[in-house]
């Protein structure tokens, strides 16, 4: 495998930090190439704005159309080229995050922001009354797979189906379904731990062995059933998923679920 | 009121901007106090790092505790102190931002992440085997209303109850309920304008007396009606909602909807 690890987090003796150094040095030594974007170390620039785009920025600035522009011309600053060439090359990504506030910390979502431009992540392929785009499941990025790793301050039950911060599924999707199935990855199951501030060191033991057994079977590992846009399961191009296919009383994000 | 607007768009010459304008002149005239916090303008640091915390900065970082004993003895950086400040005269919160990739653009995530602190976001109130903090519903920012203002480029019906995307409600349920509704604040229901990026003159004069109705009658606006965490609907301290509050049928966020 070619396998794209982009970390995020403040500081690298993390637990977050371990999980990294631990996935480098898993897929090394069983033979695969591994590239990491560390963007604390980096010194990522989360915000988009003109400097992004070049040349291609308009004034007043229309971040849509400027980022198609200069994704298409060139234009777009190097440290997005380097990140989207990075994708380019990896059959297989994985980002590893604290989850802040129910979703990514900033550094990780400003680089989706920057990378992800028209044309590369979204604005792919014909839009017309009869197709809307090449998107969840194909596009720039269709045939690799993607997989969270994160680590999470409160306990499994908060996450759970009735506990109070919702379903870790439903808070995922946005990510897995919205950001990474949407230009075409294939999405694996996520890799989370709970009260990630409370690890005894057999704890992290543990962990770091279940983490190893999901990087060695990262190739055998079923993806997340979501539906294609384009095969036939949704209406085009208002795109809403066509009646009755659903297991009866599926309802929001489930239902873009294959069952 | 005392309003407070959070606006997150790299142009002002936007349709975000003009809604912040429009939102700035609307309540002046009509005599409340308003404030905006501009985060491009501001050049606001998206990063959480060990320069927020000052010399409560351990080594290594630790970001929950470091972030709680910084806001506890007022080691936080200036930026963060002020914006803190801003939230406790407010008793009217708004964020104006254009939904990317599904939530908030990286730097107003990252005003979350940095403002949001230990003590003042979250890890509020006693912690125990009968009580799990003062949140949803309670806390800091108790008493205060909250809502978001957002553009999105796609059309209603792909963030409808079948829409591809996911319903709204449950894409910015993570926001209201999870970050919003967590430190105390009663979330209005969103304002929400589609095809932000194709309005002609005429679409924008409605919206924009849209949303004078809305800024000018939120003083009786009802709240979205989320369960309180302590309120009795919940078991403590595993925090899941008791069995059969709900209506029949409904499962993932909509179960923290009173009914």
């Amino acid at each position: 495998m070619k396998v794209f690890i982009v970390h995020a987090h403040p500081e690298r003796r993390s637990l977050n930090g371990a999980l990294t150094d631990l996935a480098v040095k898993t897929l090394t030594d069983a033979g695969h190439e591994v590239r990491v974007s560390d963007l604390y170390a980096m010194r990522w620039k989360s915000t988009v704005d003109a400097a992004d785009f070049g040349p291609a920025a308009s004034d007043p600035l229309a971040v849509v159309p400027d980022s198609g522009q200069a994704y298409e011309s060139g234009a777009l600053a190097a440290d997005i080229r380097a990140e989207q060439e990075k994708l380019r090359w990896a059959d297989t990504v994985i980002l590893q995050f604290p989850l802040w506030w129910y979703t990514m910390p900033a550094i990780l979502k400003g680089w989706v922001d920057r990378v992800f431009t028209y044309g590369f992540g979204y604005g792919v392929g014909e839009h017309s009354d009869t197709r809307y785009g090449d998107r969840f499941g194909e596009g720039t990025l269709q045939g690799k797979r993607a997989m969270l790793s994160l680590t999470v301050g409160g306990p499994e039950g908060h996450y759970s189906d009735r506990g109070i911060n919702g379903p870790i599924d439903d808070l995922l999707f946005p990510i897995q379904h919205g950001i990474l199935f949407h230009p075409g990855m294939a999405v694996l199951p996520p890799f989370v731990l709970y009260r990630a501030g409370r690890m005894s060191s057999e704890d992290f033991a543990a962990a770091a062995e279940r983490w190893r057994e999901r990087l060695l079977s990262l190739e055998e590992t079923e993806p997340v059933p979501y539906r294609t846009q384009n095969g036939g399961d949704y209406e085009i191009p208002v795109v809403r998923l066509r009646a009755g296919l659903e297991k009866p009383g599926r309802s929001g994000f489930a239902l873009h679920l294959a069952e």
